[in-house]
């Protein structure tokens, strides 16, 4: 309700992997400062309810899933899965205002997606087309971390791939060249692509210790979800192909897709979901475990260096940062939020 | 000083159980938001003092007793049990303004009762009649809780019993019944007056496993005690009696009392006291004991939804509530509270 | 950059043991609520640093040392060791204001010392005289504590020995002698200067056992090192001298010196950094042993005294201090430090 950074409400948010969602079992999460309770009926039927009781406000995530609806268990208030309530235990008028709110809610991509936005405006369209454990070609791997620290500071880390150098030196073996290159920045209509050759890398991408060229491709959609695929050519492929983009993955010695989200929970509070592995043409379940072993490690560097990054940040009365030229992509995707913030904020106004 | 929740000063505090207080050992709790000492001398006086020292506001509850007295220990201030500072080492003149707050205190019914309000109208009938250890006719046990949550929310819980059926339909085995039919509820001078028939229960107030019909009778008395006879009648008897009181406890099967008092501590804490067990003619220490033991997993089951209650409300921006039919003697005492506080008010201004 | 209470900024605060500061690794304190990172480079040169990324408010101390300058292991921002930008990878234009704040330090006495204040006006001859390991004649100890309290509070404590009496009864074997008399004060030009007889006095600092007349002399100096030589005489000592200083040490049957430095970091949390013990004629390496064992008892009880002392001002409205006559040094420090605090304003102001 208070959640003050610019932000894009009209969009889909990733609040669970499905794989955690227990039949008929209330689960919580605050996104955008909201509390949100999302459950599964036993007849299967998703849905994403305001967690706080219009009564007293009671968390309805302690509550109780009777059939599609859902069960208030601190005074016993009986909710339906449009928020309206169906029931006040021991009272035979229900008053027509006794409502929560409920969200648009969906499963896609092996992720429950929550629309934060004007219910009328949600759109399965604009779902972004991660890739699932249900995607026949990737071997995937998965997890999750939560951040203190705001989602805002995920975001410019993840449209800036300079801090693999430093941060990620000894997860990911990553050279200086991804700190002294830039990637080619695009912006898309709900996020900026990134693309990149790092030529004749080693390191962990390549499975049998052969140097190899890396090529990267990924976009940062809005509200904070990357989409890469890397694929890695022989020596001399970047070159080759003048530094282009590469027409396909024939050819290709290592492909892998990562999908990842970053779920703004509170100012200070953040919930990051990735999963990760090689096509199923260039690896295996072998490969996978040892790139989640790799994630597991770079991920936790993150964490750290931008949890101390927040901590510094909330201890200094007038933070402001200097932008380099590597920062053209955490401009973009920055100034692309503000305008959606800006434009939503003009519909709900003419509206 | 600053608790700001409506709230009655001229009423007797529980502080602690008297079993807790040993002699000559200062015992620190803050009431209301004032850091509060008390301490029983060798001599057995009972002494409650502001928790502050004159000097340089460190804790007298670090302090050590000598004789009716109590000495700061961190410069060595001696203080009378009125709040007089009797000695200053190394400094022949004491200041007449050397003092801190003294208060009213005195133990009854097993627990130490502080006086918050204006000393001059402590008034020992005040002192709501719970029953303590001391009384022939009970076999108790005790116990306490520390709260992350606002006395209120504890008040709100202990006038409306609706929660039997969600909150604790594991521990007491309370049916539904408790939240479809609704007590009789009386206004009382300081508190409220709930009374109800709830027919046909099995569960755990019935020692043999039989169906009884179950009659309960409380007080719920500023500033937060609750006073609970619970009795049982062969199944039948509310019927027979129209749904009326019954007159006496002959012919009931089973007879308890629990004494409850809810200790507003800070603005966000609150200390909740309690003692149950059965009348010595329908019961015995091992009833007592598996009381205790069933209100252990009760009051746990109270605090775990109402400490998230209170997480709700303190991150919702403006926190707002839909009273149900349910919640009469809630409104009833949060009037009465409001009431009396401005009353106090209206004479404190006066004076 | 927010630190309110009135302090000194043109003076050097401790901030590490020598000791501790490992070759080119990077160590973090704040400081006066201003975030610093340290570090001895490879050649051994001493640098002070503003611990935030000019970028974006990384903390440097997460860097890397590379010869005497630091990266930022976020993005690979490099810093001379005046603070300067050297360079930003992939970025051929370093900003002109591309800098972070620098700090004079030096290192003395076993301290690493930090000029807070006026880069110009820092002055080697304003370190205090500390004792360090490097001093032939004290056999010491270290130690050091971090506290959740206010600076300024330590500063009361250690500016009035009245409280040795209660807090340290046991710890020190403190008479009540240290209360019931007063010190000689006398103010400084940048602290004040406390010396007293405490005759008869058996206790811990008398070796044997035997009673002895306790000579100390301490002064206290912005922003808040203490310095103390104790010595004890034979009992008479301090009588025979009309209660006047001895003129030397000759004679003296047993000799201690303590430094010790508080450190405000920020408004509510402090470093405390103590050495102590013996003259090496009046003492060994067991004695030294033997006093830190005390000291380590003793400062623990201080650090009770003090956190206490500061959650009971925490929670008071407006809190208020009643001195004593014990409290002439306090008064007089604090005197200081307002009169130094306002005129380092006034030629800020004029500047």
């Amino acid at each position: 309700m208070s959640y003050s950074a610019p932000h894009v409400r009209n969009a889909w948010y990733v609040a669970s992997w499905e794989q955690d969602l227990e039949p008929a079992t209330p689960f919580a999460i605050t996104i955008l400062g909201e509390p949100v309770v999302l459950y599964r009926s036993e007849s299967g039927r998703l849905v994403a309810l305001e967690d706080r009781c219009v009564h007293r406000l009671a968390p309805l995530s302690l509550g109780r899933c009777e059939g599609d609806r859902l069960r208030c268990m601190y005074h016993g208030l009986l909710f339906e899965p449009d928020g309206k309530v169906a029931e006040i235990p021991g009272q035979d008028l229900v008053p027509a205002k006794a409502r929560v709110k409920s969200y648009p809610v969906t499963e896609k991509h092996s992720w429950i997606w929550v629309w934060m936005g004007d219910p009328e405006r949600a759109d399965e369209a604009l779902i972004p087309p991660a890739i699932g454990f249900d995607d026949p070609d990737y071997i995937l791997g998965r997890g999750q971390l939560d951040y203190e620290a705001c989602a805002e500071l995920i975001h410019d880390n993840l449209c800036d791939f300079s801090h693999l150098s430093y941060v990620h030196a000894n997860s990911f073996g990553a050279t200086e060249d991804w700190a002294r290159t830039r990637p080619r920045v695009t912006p898309l209509e709900r996020g900026v692509r990134f693309e990149r050759w790092v030529p004749s890398q080693g390191g962990l991408r390549s499975r049998k210790g052969v140097t190899v060229d890396a090529w990267s491709s990924y976009d940062y959609l809005v509200p904070g979800i990357l989409l890469m695929r890397g694929a890695s050519y022989p020596e001399g492929t970047a070159k080759k192909l003048g530094m282009g983009a590469p027409p396909d993955l024939e050819g290709a010695v290592g492909v892998t897709f990562t999908s990842q989200a970053v779920t703004a929970m509170t100012e200070k509070t953040a919930r990051y979901f990735f999963s990760w592995g090689p096509h199923r043409d260039h690896g295996d379940e072998e490969l996978r475990d040892t790139l989640m072993g790799v994630a597991a490690m770079a991920f936790a560097e993150d964490k750290t260096m931008i949890e101390a990054q927040q901590r510094v940040i909330s201890a200094t009365p007038e933070p402001r940062v200097m932008p380099t030229s590597a920062d053209k992509g955490v401009t973009l995707y920055q100034r692309l939020v503000e305008k959606l913030a800006r434009e939503e904020a003009r519909k709900a106004e003419a509206a």
